[in-house]
Order: structure tokens, then sequence, then C-alpha cells
């Protein structure tokens, strides 16, 4: 949520599109198919790429949303780079390392 | 336990190094650092290359199971291709999916 609102700040003040991450849906919480949904939901609208992040346990379900997207939904979605890191979290003395993942999805015409 | 027999019976039958799977860590339920142990073992061995492998939930501890090992005890550990999949479990009317995800590692001298 605070993601989304500093995003939109930034596009209010400076109406540039550079500081706009690449298409992305960040995967939490939420049931497989509120994400599966809006991979859909984002494919239909004409874009062609987008970029599938997800941080500790949600990682998981990442997997899952585009696995089902890709097999049940959209027979012409290929994944492609698939890239995995660590978000330190935290200030000071006490910090936590979180694994993160990004899976790049393609649409193919 | 039942897959790790059955290689066992094929070593013994045929005397042959073909139908091993290149060499794996599958993830399981069991603490990070368990498995963590398990791939410094493998590359003090001398071998170069290690697939781990995940399913389900345990998707994200094979993240987690990388970047320890790599962050924190081996400087020379790269991540090479990592591949996502779906496994089909069950029989007959009764099938379930489930994600998979293999990350292959190597080892830089």
């Amino acid at each position: 949520m605070t993601e989304t609102n500093v995003k939109s700040k930034q596009i209010n003040d400076k109406k540039t599109r550079t500081q706009i991450p690449r298409d992305s849906v960040f995967i939490g919480s939420k049931p497989i198919m509120s994400y599966v949904t809006a991979v859909m939901m984002y494919f239909s609208g004409g874009m062609n790429e987008l970029s599938v992040k997800a941080r500790g346990n949600a990682i998981s379900r990442a997997v899952d949303v585009v696995e089902v997207s890709r097999r049940r939904f959209l027979d012409n979605l290929t994944v492609g780079d698939i890239t995995i890191g660590t978000d330190v979290l935290g200030e000071g003395g006490d910090t936590r390392n979180v694994s993160t993942m990004e899976i790049n999805l393609k649409k193919s015409d």
C-alpha cells in the first residue's frame, strides 16, 4: 500500500515515466488466484512483459502464480530470466535478511 | 527415501553412472542450516556444480539456502540457470499440481 502511494506521488510530482520501475506484480499473502487475475488483466491490456516479484515465504506463491497463469490461462506466456537475491531489512544492530525472487514473463504473439 | 533406494538398486544392477541424475540437493522441511551444511560439504568435496531442487512451500526455503550459502559461506559460488515447473501428483481423477524449482549452482576457482 505504502509503495503504491509513493509511486503515485512520484508520477504526480514529476510527470515523467522514467522513475517508474519495470511493470511488476508484487506477490503477498492473498490467495493465488487474486494474483493470477492481476497477471491476466495486465496482459489483456496489450502489454507484453511483466515482472513477478516476491520476498520470503511468498516466493513459493509467486511460482504458483506463474505456473497457474502459464498452464491454465495464457498459453503464449513464456518464463524469461529468474533472479534471486537478498534484501536487508531493519536498521542499526537489528537487521534481518530476507530472500527475494523476480520472475520475468513475456507474452508471445 | 524411496527414490534413494531405487537409485541404489539401479547402480547395483547396471554398474553404470549414466542413470544417476545430476548431483542435487532436495530441500524439504528441515532447518535451512541443515541444507546449507549439505551444500558446503558437497562443494568442499571437490565438485563444482550442484542443483538445488524444491517443491511447493519448500521453494522459499531453497532460495534461503542458496542465498545463505552464497553470501555467508562460499564467496565463489554463482547462481546459474533457475527453472520453474509443475509436477502432477496423484492418480486418476484425484490429481494435484505442485510447483517445482531448480537452482543450478557453480563454484568458480
